[in-house]
C-alpha cells in the first residue's frame, strides 16, 4: 500500500493530493468510484485525519471529487474524461448500429484475452511464435544494407526496390503489373482502410460472401458503407444486378482459402464472378493473403485474368513471414493507386523503410520462398493432427472440410450450440475460440478453428473442454 | 511505340483491344480523351484499318469509348472512374471547405516537386540524406536479437519492451511515467489523426499558436474541428475562456523549437499556458519533436510540471534518427492511451515490431545519444553557414532570429512579397521553399527555411536565387 513519504521535499498533503489525482488520472478511480472514508485513509496513509481532510478539500475545489451528504467521497470529474465521455469516434457509432451488440462484445473480448498468457488460443489468426521464422530473420539482418535515400521519408507509394521486386514476384502468380501500379502498405486491413476512406462515398454497397472476414473487421462499416452478403451460387449475377441498383459497390472476396471458412473458388465461380462484376461495373477486391499457403498446387488469382483493370489485389507477408513486419501491397489501376497513396501520405507518411527492406530481402533472394515451402509442411502437419482429434471426438456431433491450407478448419455443429454462452463458457475454462456469429450473426453452427497458433499439446486439451462443453 | 506481337496467341484485334483498355485503365488516357485516327492507329499497329475498327467497336460496345459524330472517338468510362470521380474523401471535402485554395495547391506542389531529384529543397523539414546514421544503423542490425512473440501482431500499445525503455529515457525529459500510459504510433501525424478521431467529435475547436505546422498538414480539419489560432500573449486566458465557450476544444503546440517559426516559449509562458488550459479543463497537445536539437540547454517539457494528466506528449525520432522507422509516441492518462490504442489497432494492427525493436535498441544502448551529439553539432554548422549568407545578402531586406536548434529559420521579408507568385517563379528556377501562407494563409512575409536538408552548396546556390527573385 502506498504511503506519503517523509523525506520528500513535498508536504504530507501535497503528496496525498497527488497521489489520489494521479489515481484518478491513471483511470483506476474512474469517475462515480466512491472513495475509502477519512479514517480509512488516514489509516493507510499514517497520518492525522486533518491532513487527509485537507487534501480531500483541494481536490474538491478543483473538481475532482465532490461529496453527497450522508454518502461519502466520490469521483466527479478529470479532464480527459469530459472528452471521452462525450465523444464517440465515428466508428464507434456505426458499429453499434449496424451490428449485433452481443458480436461486437464477442471481438473485444477476444482481443482481451488473446493478450493473457494463460489462454488456449483454439481460433487465432496468426502463426504460432514457433512457426516463425525468427532465427532466419535475425541472421537476414546482417546482410541488409541500406541506404540513406531509403530511411529518409518514404516516397507515396513506398519503396521502389520493393515494389520492383514485388512485380517480379507476382508473375508467378499470374498477375503482370508495373511498380507504379502497387502501393506498399501496412498490412491488408490498412489497404481496406484506404479504399473504404478513398474511394467509396457513404451508403455504398459492400459485397461479400456470406460467413466474411469483414464481419469482425470494422472498415467500411466505420465509413458508413452498406455491407451485403450474396450467396456465391448459380443465382450470383441476378442477385448483384437487382442488389446493386444505382449505388456504387464493390466487391470483396478471399477466393482462395477464404477466412474464416478455409474454402477455395472453383476457377469457374472466379471466371463467373468477374465476367459478372465487370458487366455491371462493380470493380473487385480479391483479398489474397493465404494464397501462399496452399498446400497442392496453386489456384489462380482472379487478378491473372483481369484485364480491364477491374480487379484491386491486396497480398501480404503477415500471414506467412510476420506480422510484426505490417507489410502488405495493392495491385491497381494508376489513378486508384494515386488516390489511395495520396490518403496514406495523410495518414501516416508511409510504412517502415526497415521493414520493406526486410521484405524485398527475403523476397529477392529466395528466403521467403525457401521459407514457404517449409512452413507448408509444418501445417500441414498441425491440420493433420487436429484433423485427427477431429475423426475420434467429434464425428458424431459435427462436421468440416479436410483443410487444404491456410489457417482454419470451418466446423459445422449439427445443433446450434456456438452461441455467446458457449464462447464465454469457454473462456471460463481458458479456452478462446472464435465462433461463427462474429462472421455471420446468424449463425450458430460454426467455430472457426485454427491449427497455426496454439501448440500441438494445448490444440489437443482445448479440443477436449470444446468437446466436453458443446456436451452440456 | 507498341505494335501487336506476331508470336502473340492474341489476334492483332484482341491486342488491340487489351492495349488500349490498358492506357484506359494506367490513367494514360483520361476520360474524354480523344484517340487517334483510325488511320493512324492502323499506321502505328502496322495492321489494316478493319482490324482497328473491329478493335474500337469492341471497346464501343463495352462503353469503354463512345463516338462523336464528325469529331472522333472518345475515351467514355472506366469502372474505377465512376468511382474516383464520384466520390470525395470526407478529408478532401473538408480540407476544400476550410483551407484557401492556393495554400492547398501549394502543398501538393512542394509534395510533387520534393520528389524530383534536381531541385534545390530550401524548406524541406526533414534531415538531409548526409546526416541520417545510415551506416551506423545499418551495423545496429547487426546486434539486434528478436524474439518470437516481438515479431508476431503487437499488443495494442506497441512493444512492451520500447515502452519500458522510454519510461527511463523521459526521466530524462523530466517526464513520470509508466508503460501502460505510452502509446507506440507510426509517427507524431499519427499520433495526430487518432486524436483527432478518437478523442474529438465534429464541431470541437483546436486551438493552436500563428504560424502553426498544422495548417499544412489536415488531421483535425478532415475530421471537421474548427481550428482557431490564438496569440501566445497576456491576454491568453480571457481569449480562450471567450472563444471556447461550452464546446469541447483541445491546445496544440510546439512549444520548444516551434515549427515553422523555430521558437521556443519561455518557461512562463508554458506554465501560464499550462494552468489556463487546467483551469479552461482544455487539454494540452504538446509536440514535442524537436527539443533534442536544442543547440544549448534544454527547455522543460510542459508535460514535466503536469500532474494532473492535462497533456497529451508527443515524441518521435523522425527528426532524429531516421523517418523511415515511422515511431513516435504518446504520453497520456491511461483511459486516452487504450481509447487511442484501440483505434490504432483498428487501423493498421500496431507499428512495424523491427522498428521497435530498433529503435529501443538505440535508445538502451546509448547509440541514440551519442548520435545526438554529433547531429546537434552538424545542425550547427549548418544553422550558422546560412546565418552567414543572410547576413551578407538580406539584411537590408528582411529579419530573422538566429536559430536556437532545429531544422528552422522564419525569414521575414519587409514587404509582403511571398506570395503565390514567387512561390511558383523560384520552382521556375528549380528552387522550392515552404511560403508562410501554407502555415498560416494571411501571411506574405515569411519563408520557412531548413538548414536540414540541401547540401550547403545547394542552400547557397538557392538562397542566392531566392535573393535575386525576391527583388524583382
Amino acid at each position: 500500500m502506498w504511503k506519503p513519504n517523509r523525506d520528500s521535499h513535498l508536504t504530507f498533503q501535497e503528496q496525498i493530493v497527488d497521489w489520489i489525482k494521479s489515481r484518478i488520472e491513471r483511470g483506476d478511480w474512474t469517475v462515480g468510484t466512491k472513495l475509502p472514508t477519512q479514517r480509512q485513509l488516514a489509516t493507510q496513509f499514517n497520518v492525522n485525519r486533518s491532513t487527509v481532510q485537507l487534501a480531500l478539500d483541494e481536490l474538491r475545489a478543483d473538481g475532482l471529487l465532490e461529496s453527497k451528504v450522508g454518502s461519502g467521497v466520490f469521483v466527479a470529474n478529470n479532464s480527459w474524461n469530459v472528452l471521452l465521455s462525450n465523444s464517440q469516434p465515428n466508428w464507434q457509432k456505426h458499429i453499434e448500429s449496424s451490428i449485433h451488440i452481443p458480436n461486437y462484445h464477442t471481438i473485444q473480448l477476444i482481443n482481451k484475452y488473446e493478450q493473457m498468457d494463460h489462454i488456449i488460443r483454439l481460433g487465432t489468426g496468426e502463426l504460432s511464435p514457433e512457426l516463425l521464422p525468427t532465427k532466419e530473420i535475425e541472421d537476414s539482418l546482417k546482410n541488409i544494407s541500406l541506404e540513406s535515400k531509403a530511411i529518409g521519408y518514404s516516397s507515396p507509394q513506398g519503396s521502389e526496390k520493393l515494389r520492383g521486386i514485388l512485380c517480379n514476384y507476382l508473375k508467378k502468380r499470374g498477375i503482370q503489373t508495373l511498380p507504379e501500379n502497387i502501393l506498399i502498405v501496412s498490412g491488408a486491413l490498412q489497404a481496406l482502410q484506404l479504399i473504404a476512406v478513398g474511394l467509396l462515398e457513404e451508403g455504398s454497397i459492400l459485397f461479400q460472401e456470406q460467413s466474411s472476414y469483414l464481419n469482425s473487421v470494422h472498415p467500411f462499416q466505420s465509413s458508413g458503407m452498406r455491407m451485403i452478403s450474396v450467396s456465391r451460387d448459380t443465382h450470383l449475377t441476378n442477385n448483384l444486378r437487382a442488389l446493386k441498383g444505382k449505388r456504387q459497390s464493390l466487391f470483396y472476396c478471399v477466393p482462395t482459402l477464404n477466412n474464416p471458412t478455409g474454402y477455395s473458388w472453383s476457377l469457374e465461380e472466379k471466371q463467373n464472378l468477374y465476367s459478372t462484376c465487370k458487366e455491371l461495373q462493380i470493380p473487385i477486391i480479391e483479398d489474397d493473403v493465404y494464397h501462399e499457403l496452399l498446400f497442392e498446387s496453386s489456384s489462380p488469382a482472379i487478378k491473372s485474368f483481369d484485364k480491364s483493370g477491374q480487379v484491386l489485389y491486396i497480398g501480404s507477408v503477415s500471414k506467412t513471414l510476420s506480422p510484426g513486419l505490417r507489410i502488405g501491397w495493392v495491385v491497381a489501376p494508376s489513378p486508384v493507386i494515386e488516390r489511395l497513396a495520396d490518403i496514406k501520405m495523410q495518414t501516416d507518411y508511409g510504412s517502415s523503410a526497415f521493414s520493406q527492406e526486410i521484405v524485398a530481402h527475403w523476397l529477392a533472394n529466395g528466403l521467403y520462398e525457401k521459407h514457404l515451402v517449409k512452413l507448408r509442411k509444418q501445417l500441414k502437419v498441425r491440420a493433420t493432427y487436429v484433423e485427427e482429434i477431429l475423426e475420434k471426438d467429434f464425428q458424431k456431433i459435427a462436421t468440416w472440410k479436410k483443410s487444404e491450407g491456410g489457417f482454419y478448419i470451418w466446423l459445422r455443429f449439427h445443433n446450434p450450440i456456438v452461441n455467446k454462452a458457449l464462447f464465454l463458457k469457454l473462456i471460463n475454462q481458458n479456452v478462446l475460440i472464435n465462433p461463427g456469429y462474429i462472421y455471420e450473426p446468424r449463425d450458430l453452427h460454426h467455430i472457426r478453428i485454427s491449427y497455426a497458433y496454439a501448440s500441438m499439446e494445448e490444440l489437443k486439451k482445448g479440443l477436449k473442454i470444446l468437446y466436453q462443453l458443446s456436451q452440456m
